[in-house]
Order: structure tokens, then C-alpha cells, then sequence
């Protein structure tokens, strides 16, 4: 593996302090699936009576773990306890049939260990694609796991689902529903948005709400499209994207969709943890949210914000530190939603660049290059089309990216 | 601007020897439109009768030139002689109304200074983005250019029209239908497939066969289909691309769609222009073909083709002379196409790397990775669906490119 990367600049500086969710316990141990040296298996037990919602890759090469999750969410018998295992160093993914059968061996040890149904362990694996999983290894440490699980030890949980993660991902928060506390605390991985050897973005989330499964999947569906699916680092789409959200009810807080407060602390919690996974973008340097007004409907305003944000001239622009708006013009023109050359506006911050199909009057470009300085940075396209809108962030491409995915040899 | 950078190590050894095509005559001069100390802006005259055909970007931002020119291909007096005229170092794209009237300002200026109609005075404008055309340093030449107008500048015309090039691309052919000869000789620039503030991708082709306009349109949209839109170089897309095919009808020899021969001629010059620009691509170091077989449909294969060749991951493994098949599977599993895990084989050159869903037991990494070395490389990909099958070019994506684009302050 080399000399660990330093950790990225635009990490937070600390890991937070998160709340203890009643009725989800943690551990984690050193089972050598790839790494050395340090912990590489998390497993978290939840209470009889959770329920489970889940979001996964569309990818038509996934995994046998996400295959798994993704037959069993919904359909399992919600009163018996439930359990996710989660292996980083090896992705179990394009393993052939090999791969199904390591993915049942580690579920059905779970469901052993833990004494609970096999239709109600979530697996999750990342790390190497296409080598054949050493399943035994992670089963044989099991017991150990199943005697030291623990409801504060979810730091330790982000740290084992790491692989080129440069720190460890978590977000939390308490909220206050008719005088009674609930709490919400999650942890990711993800570095590359995708980085397919290195797989990829695995998200847990836990709360002591009280939910009934379908209105759990449906307010995650629903989030997750204004949170993880607005983020890009490379445009690259992983085999094992794992979103899962545990609602254990301990808090005696019954959760219904139309409370406005839970889904907003939710969706504060989704997207933080998606800003983070920016944030640890491979090479990344600047935190950059691409904001789109007055496309001709919200999925075409998504579809510029897209093309902006993954296009590697604007990317490599940024990490020049170049107001090159021109690039963004581009853009927006391939994207392939409408947009009208002569009613486009563009502003970097607050620095109107363009408007009505050529560049301000008033554009002072030295001052917008002093902007392009700053780490966090927002550009703002209105299409003068209509009322449609969308957000997504990125980072910016570098020789950092480069380096990690060009000169490290897998 | 800084130094030149260093000539592509994928060029030609050459600038070829082409053959001069009856009816057409080139000029060249120097006009300082941003360049200095270098020949900018390129003059084409042709003959009376000479039938033009074209395709251009379809982005929605695309310049005044490039509309004008869709507004006068197929619509003309073919009777009357007709021009090319290009400029590069400034594109005249997002540049307002001013880029309509500067456009029209040179294509007015042409006709008077060659006596022909406006209407059949074709521009193209190549460089940096969202500036004024100095259109006036450009019209102030015309009558220079007209005068030395010369059969034999077709060289001197492929230098005038570079950018950021680290070579001038030419290409053609002489062959001969039923006995007699039929030439044809094309120029080309591109270097990022498209980095738009130094756009982009122009292409002229001359023929001195004779072609009916409509048999000629059809003929080069069929084609680039399968040539200029098959390579990409980092998936952006211009705002400039055009291609133009001129037939002048001096050899006499008449050609039709059924004219399979000059069709096959035709085909190997766009290509041979296409392969340039890949090798010519920012900071390329491999030029890499990415066969795939077997798909649902053609057009499924083209997505998966694409999918391979536009992908981060890929271009950096491949960069990196990495044999890294697992971002290949992680290209085909994002792109939208049909896929079945279980039945993809990949290639790369001979040596077979994964099929059935799992790496190949026969496959060995240390024959993979001496085959990565070389300069020329092919992917080849077999999904086992149907007999959908594409080809397509590209190039890996290296510090080289990062240099090019966020290095250097445009």
C-alpha cells in the first residue's frame, strides 16, 4: 500500500461526538482480510423490532453483498433482532458464484453468532474488486465480535469500514418531537465517489425512532436523491454503493411522514456525511457546490448541475484556481437539457460573470480569481428558462488524483 | 502563453504528403488575432459547382459560426464558387450578438474580396471563449489572402488552424473508380476532444470527386458516426466542432451512395483525422481502441464502449500502465446498457482477463502488465447478450493533462 495519503485538507477537525442510539450495538476486530495492522470488520447488532430501509448501486456489475441487501430489505421479519457486517480491504465484487457463497457464509455466521434469522443480516464488503473473498477469516473472529459488542463504540465502526477513506466519517444530532428526545447517528466511507477497486460509498445511519419499514424506505429513497445522488467525485459509479438506515423505535418516538422535524434532521445528517465523502474526494482541494436556477424543470437544472460538476475541464479549472467560466458555458451547452446561449447567467460566489449570452460588463476577472482562492466555492448558473432547480457538490481534479489512481499500482 | 509544450509522443512521424485536389486553392496569413509571430487565419477558395456537406456540435451553446454555417449547408446556389475561412486563437462563441455580427462581418468581407455569394462563405472560429473577435484585424487581410491563393497550402492551412495542437493533422488518398483517379485530402485540429477556451475539434475535407450535395450530406453524417464521433479524449464537448466536406467534381468522376470504394476512401481519411486528434490529445501518452462485441445492440455497445473510454478510473489505470480490469467492469456496470455479470469476457490485446463473471483461471497479471506498457493498446470487451458490437478511441489521462488545464492560467 505505500506511505498512508495525508489526510485531506478539507476534512473536518475531528471526528464528532455522536449520540448513543438505544438498541444499536458496535464492535468491531483486526480479522487480516487485507490489511495489516489494523481493524477491518464492523458488525452492529440492532434490537427485535427495527426496520430497515436501504438504498443501493445501480450498477449492472454489483456485488453479491448489495444483491443480498437488496432481497432481503423490506421482506425480512421485522420483530426478530437484525444485525450489518461490514469487511473493508476486499469488495467481493465480480467473484462469480464464488461470491455468492462467501456472502452467505459471513451472513449465515452472523445469524448463528447472534442467534438471530439470516434473512435479517445486511452485509456489506469494499476494498479490492475481482479477488476471491477470505470469508473464513472474518467468520472465525465472530464470537469474539459477538462478546464485545458495545452501544458507544460507532468511532471505532467508522474507522474498520475505511480503505483510502483519509479520516473517519460521522454525523449526528438530537432532536426534540412533542417534548421527546430522538436521536440520529450515521457513519460513511467513500473517497473516490467511486473508486472501484477501492470500493466505494458504504453509508449507516441509526436512530431510536420508532418507523414503520415503508415509511422509513420511502423518506430514504426520497433523501437520498437530494443528498448521496448530488455528490460526484469522478463521475465513476461503484459495484457496492450501500445506504442503510436502522430505525430501532427504543426511544418510544413514533416517526410518521409527515414529521417535518425527524426528515430534516435526517436529511442534515444524509448530507452531511455526503459532504464529507466530497470532502475526502480523492486529491481533492476545494469544496465546490454547483447551484442551478431556471432550467426548464428540477431533472434538467440536475442534469447541468451534473454535467458542470463532473466535467474535467471545469474540474481542472478549479483546481487552477481559474474563473474560467467559459468552461462552464460549455458545460452547459453538452449537457443536453435546454438552455438558451443568450438568457444564460453565471457567478462565481457573488460575482455575477455572465449574463444574457456574454460576459458581465462589470466582470472584473482579478477579482474573481482572488475568489477562486478560497477552499469552499459556490457557482451559481440561472438558465432564464424556468422554475427548475438543483444543487450537487463536487470537488476539483488535481495531480493528487492522478498520483492516487495513475502511479499506485493495485 | 509560456513554452510550446513538447510534440505528442503518439504523433506522426510527419506532416504527410497529400494530394492536391483540382478546384481547390488555400492561403494563409498571419493576422494576429491573439497569436502572435504565426500564421492564424486560413483561406480555402472552390470552384464553381463544388458540393458542400457538414456536421457540427449539437451543444446548446454552440458559436455564431458554427450556426451560420448550419444555416447554409444544403441551402446554397451550388452553381456559384464558394469558401472556408477559419480562424483560430479566438472561438467567437458566447459572445452575444457581437459574435453574430462578427461573423457576419468576415463571411460579407470574403464573398466581396473572392466575388462570390455570402451564402456560400462557410467560417469556423477556433480559441479562447467570451471574447470580442477582432474581426476587423481579420477582414483587413482578405485581400492579401485572395491574392495568393495557391493549390499546394494545404500544410500551411493545417499549422494556421492550430491551438493548443502539438502537431498539424493531415490525411488522404488518391484512388481510382473505373480507371480514373479520385483524390482526396483532409485537414484536422483537436487536442482536448474539446477544451472549449482553446476549442476544439475542425475538420476539412476536400474530394475532386462529383457528388450530388444530398448523396454527400448523407454520405459524411453515416460516416462520422463511426469516426469523429467515436473518439473522446475526456468527454467534453465543444461549443465549435465542425466538420466540412468539400466535393469540387474537377476529376469528373461521378460518385454515388453505391460507390463503395470511395465510401471505404472516405472512411480511412475521417478516421486517420480522428486518430490524430486522439493522439494529439492534452498530456495523452497511450492511444487506446476499445472494442466491444456482444451487446444488446450497436447502440448499447457504443454506450458501454463510451462508458470505458470516458472513465476517470480507466484512463489514469491505463496511465499508469495498470491492467486494473476492475474499473473496466465497474465501466460497464454504470453506463445505462445492458449488462449481465456473469457472462462479460474481457481482453486486453490477446490475453483473455476475466469471462464468466470471475478473472480468467489461465490469466496471468505479470504478462498483463508488460502488455500495458506498450504505446498502442486495445480493450476488448464481449457481453455475451447479442450481436451488438462498437469501436471506439480515446486516450489515458495523466499528470499531463492536469498540467495543460489547471496549471497553466488561460
Amino acid at each position: 500500500m505505500g506511505d498512508a495519503p495525508p489526510i485531506s485538507p478539507l476534512a473536518p477537525k475531528s471526528f464528532p461526538t455522536l449520540p448513543v442510539i438505544g438498541g444499536v450495538s458496535f464492535a468491531c476486530v483486526e480479522a487480516g482480510v487485507r490489511y495489516a495492522g489494523r481493524k477491518d470488520v464492523m458488525l452492529a447488532r440492532l434490537d427485535p423490532g427495527t426496520a430497515m430501509a436501504g438504498v443501493f448501486t445501480k450498477s449492472a456489475t454489483r456485488s453479491a453483498a448489495v444483491l443480498d441487501c437488496q432481497a432481503k430489505i423490506g421482506a425480512g421479519n421485522s420483530d426478530a433482532a437484525a444485525a450489518i457486517i461490514v469487511n473493508s480491504g476486499n469488495a467481493n465484487a465480480f467473484t462469480g458464484k464464488n461470491g455468492t457463497q462467501a456472502t452467505y457464509a459471513v451472513t449465515k455466521a452472523v445469524a448463528r453468532a447472534l442467534d438471530l434469522p439470516e434473512s435479517r443480516v445486511f452485509s456489506s464488503s469494499t476494498g479490492v474488486i475481482g479477488e476471491p473473498l477470505p470469508h473464513d477469516r472474518i467468520t472465525a473472529k465472530l464470537d469474539a465480535l459477538a462478546r464485545s459488542l458495545s452501544a458507544d463504540a460507532i468511532e471505532d465502526a467508522a474507522n474498520a469500514i475505511r480503505t483510502t477513506d483519509t479520516f473517519a466519517k460521522g454525523s449526528g444530532t438530537i432532536l426534540k418531537i412533542s417534548g421527546q428526545e430522538v436521536r440520529i447517528a450515521g457513519i460513511a466511507k467513500g473517497s473516490g465517489m467511486i473508486a472501484p477497486d477501492m470500493a466505494t460509498m458504504l453509508v449507516y445511519i441509526f436512530t431510536d425512532a420508532r418507523i414503520e419499514q415503508p415509511v422509513l424506505q420511502s423518506m430514504v429513497s426520497a433523501l437520498n436523491r437530494k443528498t448521496f445522488n448530488c455528490i460526484t467525485v469522478d463521475s465513476d459509479t461503484s459495484t457496492s454503493d450501500t445506504l442503510l438506515v436502522a430505525a430501532t423505535g427504543a426511544s418510544g418516538v413514533e416517526v410518521t411522514e409527515t414529521s417535518i422535524l425527524f426528515l430534516e434532521a435526517l436529511r442534515n445528517v444524509m448530507l452531511d456525511l455526503a459532504h464529507q465523502v466530497v470532502r475526502d474526494g480523492e486529491g481533492a482541494t476545494k469544496f465546490v457546490e454547483v447551484a442551478v436556477t431556471g432550467a426548464a424543470s428540477d431533472n434538467e437544472a440536475r442534469i447541468h448541475a451534473l454535467s458542470i460538476a463532473n466535467s474535467p475541464l471545469v474540474k481542472t479549472a478549479l483546481a487552477g484556481e481559474d474563473p474560467n467560466w467559459g468552461r462552464i458555458v460549455m458545460a452547459i451547452g453538452k449537457s443536453g437539457a435546454r438552455a438558451d446561449r443568450d438568457t444564460i447567467s453565471i457567478w462565481f460566489g457573488d460575482i455575477l460573470v455572465a449574463r444574457e449570452g456574454w460576459v458581465d460588463p462589470d466582470y472584473d476577472e482579478d477579482q474573481a480569481a482572488e475568489y477562486m482562492k478560497n477552499q469552499e466555492l459556490v457557482i451559481s448558473v440561472d438558465l432564464g428558462l424556468g422554475g427548475g432547480t438543483a444543487r450537487v457538490w463536487t470537488c476539483d481534479l488535481t495531480h493528487g488524483y492522478i498520483s492516487i489512481n495513475a502511479d499506485y499500482r493495485s
